[in-house]
């Protein structure tokens, strides 16, 4: 396919962008590099800026005060691509097949936000006017949490004010169904690691007469969920909001439901909270769930060792109105309490991110919802989803404006796995809509600056 | 330091013959045919045998019918040396400190199986009439269970007979205290994996309505144990034979008792099962231990997945007379009933190995306790030993004979550990042993053929 748009998306994703591991961070600042000059060239204002973390990239076009500007926000940082030999094709080297592009980052968040910048750059390059001002925000620490994009917000919030943010990071409720989330689920990461003898030990030598810290890691996640998978830690569940009659039928009338579920997770069966459906427990329920185990001996055959220590990745995903840092002491103590005797523990908080909820009827929702129908042809859905986009928030309490969030990703993209793909026609669907939802949000009068 | 004999021992240490790991066949062979080579300068007649796995070497002094024959067994296979950066020196790169050589298999059990070599080969090349005849044989499978060891007996049960056997596999009381273990336990290591999702899945988008393996592989070892270390698996305890007083009186003597043993542990307190002290915990009673856990993200950072996968790599210790395939069996029985809906579990069994108990009051033995008085001049303490040596059981049922267990390693050897070590006093105390316990055997009368 020789396609400049397609080209430009495999240079984009060639980058190893991964922002959670810091022997990649050489990679990161050659793609923010790159994004700054493919801006450049289509007629944007683009410069790195500086985070204290990895850089971000910000463009802007030609500024007209008599009109609204729209803040366009994508990560240019992605996943670690591990494990590596379930790729059909490497990660970082993007492959084209069946109609998809395959490679780590491409729907997450790569090909949504470059669809952005070509969109509204094909407009600036052939010297129309824009109907709106618009300032793109590629930032590269979404995977980890954007620990540093709200002391950025704040040192630039007069640079970056805006009438609403426009991201496309979120998932179609299926595949060419247009999607807008108007709930995100809230994170909240912890490890914790448990620590024993001072060295591994011999298990026939010492087993029997010493805790097995890995034993104890186990045990301690057996603590944190009754049989059916609901919570178990001590007012996990206290600040959450019961689920209106209303949204359970708009949830319950989506196009996927418990089965599309099933089959996309491909597990024979369903599992989790007695009472609620799985978009129910997928959107509008919290969950604690285990990202990585491990300790002792990890390779062929069998070492008889009583491990020195061990360790548990944990996220929790949070819903209304739970508050990040009052669940990381929740479950923090939850550990505590229950550790074993024998063994030391320690919990080491991550990154955490509000949960998410704006209003799909308001004036901005409104057109949104026009430029969705117009590039997709049918009704919007209105969905909770069970991500977490953490800087929602941010942008909600520094430049004190709404996100909509319109969904390029189809259900089968795979994001955070390995093959990774994104369909070429949600790429150009995604320049369409881009150009569709800056003409609609142009004619939503402007609101008085708070 | 310019001795022979330590000389030898470096050269023997540098072989990476880490039997698990199959990328290390080759250096497994290289080792053999060093042992091979050594034993025939020696004046042994050698061989390096092929045993369908890692081969076998055996060598023969010259041959007198009116003479007793001791089978000496050792191992020159190693256990894997991670993680290799808690090493202060490579484990292959052998390191004399504070008169302590340092290296993976040092004391398990290279320094052992080498000490007796020189010892007998030293009165066998300066001439000396042997007081009985002496077959060495060093397998290449121990660390790995042995698997070829049984057939191999067979095929050369005449080849092979003896009258009695020793070996030097196990642990001092203290340090310099010279033991006679009577006991051992046996072994049964098994896997398991539990698959649920067809891929790692985002823990966001899909976290809430699936189970996690993780979790799955943590529940299912959590209902191993109850709170106080006893094993829950349904007729675990059934053969075990409760321990007679004068047993209990014997073990609460040694030198050797829960302080040392917290203290060798490295732990702030020791854990296991109620009413029984540390040795008795570890020498007389049975044991489910993990010896590795794994599943989803184990890098730096944090990785919102919900893996695929998990597995815990365990093993059982046993005592007599609990059967290891019987324990499998019901082991395997536990984890197929309390495996959580949605997901798949698949146990693979491994290795195995009876318990070993034998009479130390016998002929045999007391000649073994005279020798051991003669080298270290006090009265050998009798010792059960957490440990497993499940060729002990082999050699009884092929060659119809007991085994003497005669200590060489200190209990700061750190076997199976990082920085396993060998004192060279130990080593030098085990070729004077290997010639005082031949010339004692030598003194037995014969028994009659069975």
């Amino acid at each position: 396919m020789n396609d400049s748009r397609v080209n430009d998306l495999l240079a984009f994703l060639r980058f190893p962008s991964v922002s959670t591991q810091t022997d990649h961070a050489a990679d990161m600042r050659a793609c923010a590099a790159w994004l700054e000059a493919k801006l450049s060239s289509l007629g944007f204002t683009a410069e790195v800026r500086e985070t204290g973390g990895h850089p971000a990239v910000v463009a802007k076009s030609p500024y007209d005060p008599a009109k609204r500007t729209v803040l366009i926000y994508g990560h240019y940082d992605v996943q670690p691509p591990d494990p590596l030999d379930e790729w059909e094709t490497p990660p970082f080297e993007p492959t084209i097949r069946d109609g998809r592009i395959y490679a780590r980052g491409s729907t997450d968040n790569k090909g949504q936000i470059l669809a952005h910048i070509l969109g509204v750059g094909e407009l600036l390059s052939r010297g129309e006017t824009l109907p709106v001002n618009v300032t793109f925000l590629v930032e590269g620490e979404e995977e980890t949490g954007s620990d540093n994009l709200a002391p950025f917000l704040e040192r630039y919030r007069e640079n970056l004010a805006c009438d609403v943010i426009v991201i496309s990071d979120t998932g179609m409720a299926a595949h060419n169904y247009p999607t807008l989330t108007y709930a995100l689920r809230g994170i909240a990461a912890l490890e914790f690691r448990v620590s024993g003898p001072s060295q591994d030990l011999h298990s026939g030598v010492f087993g029997g007469a010493v805790m097995n810290p890995a034993t104890a890691v186990a045990r301690l996640i057996a603590t944190l969920h009754d049989q059916d998978g609901r919570v178990l830690v001590e007012g996990f569940y206290d600040k959450v909001r019961p689920l209106p009659e209303w949204e359970r039928e708009a949830l319950a009338s989506l196009p996927v439901g418990d089965e599309s579920i099933r089959t996309l997770a491909g597990v024979d069966q369903l599992f989790g909270e007695k009472g609620y459906s799985a978009m129910e427990q997928i959107g509008a329920r919290p969950t604690v769930e285990v990202n990585g185990i491990g300790g002792g001996y990890q390779g062929e055959g069998t070492k008889t060792v009583l491990p020195k220590g061990a360790f548990a990745k944990l996220t929790c995903r949070l819903v209304s109105d739970q508050v990040p840092d009052e669940i990381l002491h929740l479950v923090e103590a939850h550990l505590h309490k229950h550790c074993p005797p024998g063994v030391r523990l320690e919990v080491t908080c991550g990154h955490s991110g509000e949960p998410y909820y704006t209003d799909p009827t308001s004036p901005d929702g409104m057109a949104a919802r026009r430029a969705l129908k117009e590039v997709f042809e049918i009704e919007p859905a209105l969905m909770r989803e069970g991500g977490s986009i953490p800087i929602l928030t941010s942008f909600k309490k520094i430049l004190g404006k709404d996100t909509l969030l319109l969904a390029l990703a189809s259900p089968d993209c795979h994001a955070h796995s390995p093959n990774e793909n994104f369909p070429l026609e949600n790429f150009f669907n995604g320049i369409r809509l881009s150009q569709a939802v800056i003409r609609e949000l142009g004619t939503v009068s402007r609101q008085p600056a708070a």
